[in-house]
């Protein structure tokens, strides 16, 4: 009876987690709550018709796609030219991140995965809105994570944030791929996510003091 | 043996139960399934641009949103102006109401839940299509059940409808809520269902015959 | 203790299972991977307004819903006149074969399932693109399976591809229909999905050349 009420109770509690975005984390770069992808580099477009003429104000039509669930769907992604690029993610609000969750299609389902991204490193940082002209002086990058996204583990991996990274408050973060898992032609970004929590009123008070 | 049996058979269970919608019960407010929205009170809208812009016969183009599945998103709601307000919702068809199911998004993926509904009041009726001059004089009103979304329990809450409506046909539903979690700016209703059976052909003949 | 590890892991598999599509296999002929409907018998539309105002090319805009994950909800269906039809579909690639899965929406949150196709016919062929004048000649047809959509078995139901037909590479797929469970106005295709391999570069080269 204890076993069984335990095995109902794991149940539960994975299903809730699976219901819950898959993860049970808050995701400050889900484009249904106000993320955006802001800057990438060259996008990979199938087919007639010139990519450009689904770009606005430097971002392609796709590249929200990033932002959503995939719901286990291959297709469901920003496929960026060739095997190394960039793209740069305004989050939802001003966080101190946490961690970083990439995710590519299941294996089960997908048709090739030799597209999805390899050797991975993501930075951060706060935009200073208010001094434009000396953003590119007054902002602060840090280095959130180095890592490598594995093909034989699950398909949405998570990794921490560096110790030198902790504590700092960032509104923009940006994932640099150096290499895939094999594709010539493009790298596709299944999902981007980005957990942390929303500072103190009072940090946020003392960083703007200091 | 029997054991792992059990819990197998536990495993596929529930997981039958959260593909089919969560509940695994029919939803006669489903938007896919041809309900829809016909009036609510004014709609949340943030940024630039005006909301009646995106009104379409009374109704805000965001309002269908709280007639479709969230998948745990969130974002995916429907945000009216304040801390009370209502929506009226017209069903796919005249049924017997048997429960109500009001859903917020899930704790663990929220940015903040102070929006949710808290005090709320679901009344229903049968519209007489038929006598569109006399309507407001011959439809007779029912509340369903009164209830406060409690932050506490599953974000998907189920209640059942009162003795007293028991056995009616309806074909509108309306939802009031009278306060919120603490947001002083909106509230967001992520989703509404409309639990319930249709009448046999005979019962709906003996009502328009009585 | 080992029981319990034992039913964490049946959890975790079946729910990775649930995650990747549901059957966690292949889709060749899903949407969103580049599979198309190119042809489909009269198409079923309520309401106003003629539906070869919603063709392009001879393909109503709702068919593509076929060839798309449901997630459970009523409605998300291409529906079709009468209780006999057909839908023709170009996949994303030549493969060959091994099972097809016909989908409806599931039990437990349907309002109707007399709308669901009964007997049913999958036949399939590689179109000759470079001799087009020639396709109707050229072109060999394999019946892949013959079977009955059963309403008391699991939604999703896989048949395998008849022995006769093992092992040929096909591109397009077409479902024949010549009964439903008892609507007189349409039948409703959920989903199709069709399962398999591509062939290796080798056999390729060999089928070209003999
Ligand atoms: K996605
Ligand atoms: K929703
Ligand atoms: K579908």
């Amino acid at each position: 009876d204890d076993i069984m009420a335990y095995a109902r109770n794991v149940v539960e509690k994975e299903i809730e987690k699976h219901a819950a975005d898959g993860l049970a984390r808050v995701d400050y770069a889900l484009g249904s709550g106000g993320a955006a992808v802001v800057k990438h580099s060259e996008p990979y477009v199938v087919g007639k018709g010139n990519w450009w003429t689904s770009m606005r104000n430097g971002v392609h039509s796709d590249a929200d796609k990033m932002l959503r669930p995939s719901f286990g769907e291959p297709g469901q992604c920003f496929p960026l030219k060739g095997s190394s690029g960039f793209v740069q993610i305004k989050l939802r609000t001003a966080i101190i991140p946490e961690a970083i969750t990439l995710e590519h299609v299941s294996k089960s389902v997908a048709y090739d995965r030799t597209s999805a991204p390899k050797d991975c490193r993501i930075s951060a940082w706060l935009r200073r809105v208010h001094d434009q002209d000396l953003e590119v002086h007054t902002e602060k990058r840090f280095l959130l994570a180095e890592f490598t996204y594995d093909l034989e583990k699950s398909n949405a991996q998570t990794v921490t944030v560096l110790d030198s990274a902790v504590s700092n408050i960032v509104d923009t973060v940006r994932l640099d791929f150096t290499s895939n898992h094999g594709s010539p032609s493009h790298t596709c970004i299944y999902r981007l996510r980005v957990h942390g929590h929303e500072p103190e009123a009072v940090s946020v008070m003392a960083m703007h003091l200091s």
